[in-house]
């Protein structure tokens, strides 16, 4: 039996677009493992109500079902260690953590104020009203001020934001170091979820983490190339 | 021989109190390596001219030198691999490098609009117009004001920038996981700038990165607990 994904999807069942399904993507391209992806919306809770909460990913493994994208990775670590190592060890998968803590605290609310209109446009017609109404009341805005705002006055901020990353692949080619890791499916992730949604470009052209990137949208035959794009 | 550290003082040479060279003092007590620290003041530039650059930390071991916090955690893990890890191995070094560039492009320049004037006042006499122009420019505005206006605005931002490793900090009680590895060195001696300068409170007291800090207090022997404080 295949290990099964509940994945966000957009009105295009197609268009895959989480930040946070996409860790889960590359980790498991990472382990060599097979995935059956379920095109779920963001108002499908029943479907993934068998897991215990409301929000994907949600992986089903036979009789075992995770959700939270961090517990994912963990639950792959130890379930299939055989496998290419997302972590390298204790102390890296420990240090892991902080960059899933940096990317969700720093990142998300960063590009949420640069897309988050343009999510509008691709969720399935069914979550249209949930979206903008759960969004604006999290921003106090309409979606068209949030990301009119982010775009005139916090590209330049969102930019600084990711210098830490900035600095280590200066001296690294890839946040795991020699080869990818966990780490980098974090920040790729989060980034293929504003590639996807929007044609907005936020990395700057010449940005060491725009080469990186593009590194990593090659990974396990172009997983993330390929994927669809608005 | 044992290992030499030029280590930043202050007026009065017991008060040590650089970031970078508080992380290096946990690095090799967590190694169990004696040093010998020597106090060296910012405008010692000739006394560590041998390294060919001009700041600290930089370590002395027999033939070999090495400047940077981060080259010295680095050549510690390579030269005495059979002491304790650092990193727990080359993915969790890779990770603790992103963690770095977080403090150093985060924590730095938060915490120095907080103390920067107090640390006029601890500065050996030949370093305070030195320190006060060179950080004056690079602020473009007085000590006074730079200092003034943090602690009126930027207290908050300050411990929000803190959020990655408080989230971390809520899940396992060391950045390292169940035991404290280099992450911890980073955050820790980074706080220990502020905390033996000055005595404004960073963090509130019910913030689990203070608790975190009263544990990293007592690591070996005390070491940060029974440092100079101002």
């Amino acid at each position: 039996m295949p290990i099964v994904l509940y994945d966000l999807a957009g009105a295009d069942p197609a268009l895959r677009f989480s930040p946070y399904c996409w860790r889960t993507r590359m980790a498991l391209a990472h382990k060599g493992l097979a995935v059956e992806t379920l095109p779920w919306r963001f108002t499908d809770k029943d479907a993934i109500a068998f897991s215990g909460q409301g929000r994907v990913p949600v992986l089903r493994d036979g009789e075992t079902v995770v959700s939270d994208s961090w517990d994912i990775a963990c639950y792959l670590e130890a379930h299939y260690p055989e496998r290419g190592s997302l972590f390298g060890g204790v102390v890296g998968q420990a240090h892991a953590r902080l960059v899933n803590a940096w990317a969700d605290a720093t990142m998300i609310g960063g590009i949420a104020r640069l897309v988050v209109r343009d999510i509008l446009d691709v969720v399935d017609p069914k979550d249209v009203a949930y979206f903008r109404a759960s969004r604006e009341q999290r921003f106090d805005a309409t979606l068209e001020a949030v990301q009119a705002d982010g775009r005139a006055n916090r590209v330049a901020a969102f930019r600084d934001s990711l210098t830490p990353a900035r600095l280590v692949l200066r001296a690294q080619p890839w946040l795991g170091g020699a080869a990818p890791s966990y780490a980098d499916h974090i920040l790729f992730g989060t980034l293929q979820w504003p590639r996807c949604v929007s044609r907005f470009e936020l990395l700057a052209a010449d940005d060491p983490v725009a080469a990186w990137q593009q590194r990593a949208l090659d990974l396990y035959g172009g997983l993330g190339r390929s994927a669809v794009r608005v």
